[in-house]
């Protein structure tokens, strides 16, 4: 079996009857999803959080209840990927652009799990380029505010331009190589005039749920 | 005169030859602009940053030369107004709500010279409702998380809805009454997800001109 629907599937056994889900995105969640589309059609009764347009449209298209933000004030439960684990499960997430609701998400979370295939799993974070979200006005001047952390900014493009968040700023993607510090770097970044959000993860993630060659594994956060 | 007037054309006397200049918005600034434009007319060469479109329309208007914010590495000085002044030379900001592009001009000068009238001098921040821009998706979540440091935060509104900042945000505008540790709220507020920044302006601001009906008296930061 595929590695993230392996480990996708696996994570479903956390999820509990009467829960209020956070409901991920991207490529390894996307078989989370499918598959509880599955058990709220055998009868499972949860209501789902998601985290971006693309995963409300799967959930309703599965036909998977939800709930609006503005009415949620504690989540149980949220699912999500990542882009980098660390072995202290720090995360770098928001290669796919949501990092600000799935952040948000996340911080409204009783426990947060995440699944990711081998591929993720690091010792230090860095390797993949951070994504900050920046106000598109001075986004130049917020670069320059950046790389003073040692990193290179890259404004993410698409054909047509600047890629355009969800909440119409920029991302910038910042290679690093290595973050020593990512709850450090996490405040430095958040207290920089034009950053809205960055893609670090600190004491947010409580389980990993990784799938291998050799089957799934699950770290858990040591208290 | 005019008590604003009299603080903003004495500011002037701080504009030197050959300076990029940061040009703050607000009813106090006006007269300092206009001080400017004339200036310019009699030889006065500078550049100038606008912090909003409205005084960028203004400085158009009178003819001074303008920078792009992208362009700009520094600025020599830059002249804005405030909403409250502390005796620490600690400002509210983002009445107006331009506070965002004030912050970043502000992040970036040498020198931030604050004119006001001095109704706006208080012995602690906190009568005026602090403003603090947040994007829109999850605003609910957002103010219930301001609501913990101590505020009561209301959604700025306009006839047609909620009021949008040029960064296309809203405002929390967050009844505190006092702020008793400007500097750590102005972090706590800037770590909370949601939050794109807040007017508080905490060792930012050099030299106060404050316009009384006595005349005009200046406090500069004690080093």
């Amino acid at each position: 079996m595929d590695k993230k629907k392996l480990a996708a599937e696996h994570a479903v056994a956390s999820i509990e009857e009467g829960m209020v889900l956070g409901l991920g995105t991207g490529s390894t969640v996307y078989w989370m999803i499918q598959k509880l589309g599955e058990l709220v059609k055998e009868g499972l009764n949860i209501k789902g959080v998601p985290t971006s347009q693309e995963t409300e449209a799967l959930a309703l298209k599965l036909g998977i209840p939800l709930l609006q933000l503005a009415d949620v004030h504690e989540i149980d439960l949220t699912i999500d990927g990542a882009d980098e684990v660390s072995a202290n499960l720090e995360l770098i997430k928001g290669g796919g652009g949501a990092l600000f609701r799935e952040k948000m998400i996340a911080s409204i979370s009783r426990r947060l799990l995440i699944v990711v295939d081998d591929s993720k799993v690091v010792t230090t974070l860095g390797k993949f380029p951070l994504p900050v979200e920046v106000v598109p006005f001075g986004w130049e001047l917020t670069s320059r505010k950046l790389s003073r952390f040692g990193c290179k900014p890259v404004l993410r493009t698409t054909a047509k331009g600047p890629f355009i968040t969800d909440n119409g700023n920029y991302i910038l993607d910042c290679h690093f190589d290595t973050i020593h510090n990512p709850e450090e770097l996490n405040e430095h970044l958040n207290l920089t005039i034009g950053v809205v959000e960055n893609g670090l993860f600190v004491n947010m993630a409580n389980t990993i749920i990784v799938g291998s060659n050799e089957g799934v594994y699950t770290k858990k956060k040591s208290m």
